[in-house]
């Protein structure tokens, strides 16, 4: 038997016929179209799902079940999605449409949680007990793992690290509330930092790197000219490396899971991202002279979608 | 069969017999010493339970296992006492010295954890599958419950909400870093706050309380005059009260257990803090259109720690 993992982005709908250990053996994608009603968003994925099989020599009845990750929150009871936004669904009735056009179980859940899975099934948490998954990217999005399981609360809105308050009265953030993590630790918070800094500096590397304009400064900009021991652009890594280190030491500090891992378009910036993180977190955790959570790279990168909703239990 | 509840504090060693169920059948107290050798300290403490199985009319056939909880963090897989600051104990064979002195299993868990514990089995949240304990007193410590068992982290190191950082480069902590929740949250913080207010009002009703000394002031002090509509208690409240329902939103928004209890020595404030920080907390929480954890206050009070102790396994 084997697995359906899907991956339902803004973009993309990514879909992947999976082994039981995790194992992609085909995949297809088809892009989102946001514009048409719910039930043939469905009837496209049921669609998509059918061709990847045929594509793996399968059938439905090769299909053990079928997991979904999206970008929201859904009902592990009800098989609602109570809220994705970037589908433009609140409380729609996931599986009971879904059942309609496919007889098989599918289980929904939240796509941090599914990469969070999915590293700790088949990537660099591979046979942990507890992991805790961090996503660097635009925002900050956190999946837990606990006993081999997804942890994503108990109400289902857990995992939100990224809007966990770390500075009282802080940076406005996209939720309406000030301070949270991810306006502190993202790629949005070196980019924002940096175009703050380069208005004093008009010659500095960073402006050069980029023509002049602050507005095309990308975190990797501020990364690559780091690595290469540019003075400013090194003060506003370490700046940044000591909230991500914070941020880091209140997951160690608080829940203390065996592997924190790493993921997202920042992670790509590899060991001199790792090699910071690991030599600044310990700084902020209060048994800092005890066993600490290690720190690791995610290695499925993209793939991490599929293979964790297909590994969904 | 019954079970053994040790409750070791800082002036005193509190020491239960304890039914199946999370009944104290008997129990007694003795002061705590620190200036005798640690085998003399597991001595006293051995004596204790006879004396109190004794009075139980009990042996030590009829007790099943030991539990003791420390202000510290202790191995579960050695049994050591890792740290144990109040006690002066630093890696001490806690278990190995225990055995030589009373021939049943001991196991050993920090003392937040066990009060988690304690209210899970026997108290306030009894029958939840999860929760997270919050003392607020001079410091705040916590304790998580998943699936009925105490998570104290991987490492053993987890569990302490108050050490982690709610203000980037904030006010300085005990522990040596800036910005740590307890310092903004606990009995400490609210006296803080106070006594940097009353500098400008001495005519406030505050410092007519506490007959014009600030260092009088205590928590109790301005919450019972927050109550009775104080202007200036009033507002020093709402201020603490808005910082403890962002404590208690990063609990929600990560780990989002099924309730969250508030103890400690603020908690006696009763319906006063719970309905402020119910209706509080969820601005901050990011899914805050969702069902959210609910808030309960304590109900075991010091007997948390004998209970607690006695419940672990």
């Amino acid at each position: 038997m084997v697995r359906i993992g899907i991956d339902v982005g803004g973009t993309g709908i990514q879909t992947g016929v999976v082994s039981s250990d995790g194992k992609i053996l085909a995949e297809e994608s088809i892009v989102t179209l946001t514009d048409i009603p719910f039930s043939d968003q469905i009837v496209r994925m049921t669609d998509s799902v059918r061709s990847v099989l045929k594509s793996a020599g399968m059938t439905e009845d090769d299909v053990e079940l079928v997991g979904v990750g999206i970008p929201g929150i859904a009902s592990r009871e009800t098989g609602e999605v109570i809220k994705c936004t970037n589908m433009g669904w609140s409380h729609v009735p996931f599986r009971t449409e879904w059942e309609k056009n496919f007889p098989k179980t599918v289980l929904i859940e939240n796509d941090a949680n599914v990469a969070a899975l999915a590293e700790s099934v088949a990537g660099v948490s591979a046979g942990s007990s507890s992991s805790v998954f961090i996503t660097i990217g635009t925002g900050i999005g956190s999946g837990i793992v606990i006993d081999g399981k997804i942890w994503s609360g108990f109400h289902g809105i857990g995992g939100e690290l990224g809007h966990t308050i770390m500075d009282l009265d802080g940076v406005p953030c996209t939720c309406g509330n000030h301070g949270c993590l991810e306006r502190y630790c993202s790629a949005t918070a070196l980019i924002r930092m940096a175009r703050e800094a380069v208005v004093d500096q008009p010659d500095c590397r960073i402006l050069k790197e980029v023509g002049g304009d602050p507005n095309r400064i990308s975190a990797r900009t501020v990364i690559d000219l780091a690595r290469e021991a540019d003075p400013l652009a090194t003060a506003l890594y370490q700046r940044w490396i000591s909230y991500l280190g914070q941020a880091i030491a209140n997951v160690a500090n608080f829940l203390d899971p065996e592997i924190i891992v790493l993921g997202g378009g920042v992670s790509k910036a590899g060991a001199f991202l790792l090699d910071a993180v690991t030599e600044e977190f310990p700084k902020y955790v209060l048994f800092r002279d005890q066993l600490l959570p290690e720190i690791k790279l995610a290695v499925l990168g993209a793939k991490a979608g599929i293979i964790g909703a297909a590994m969904l239990s």
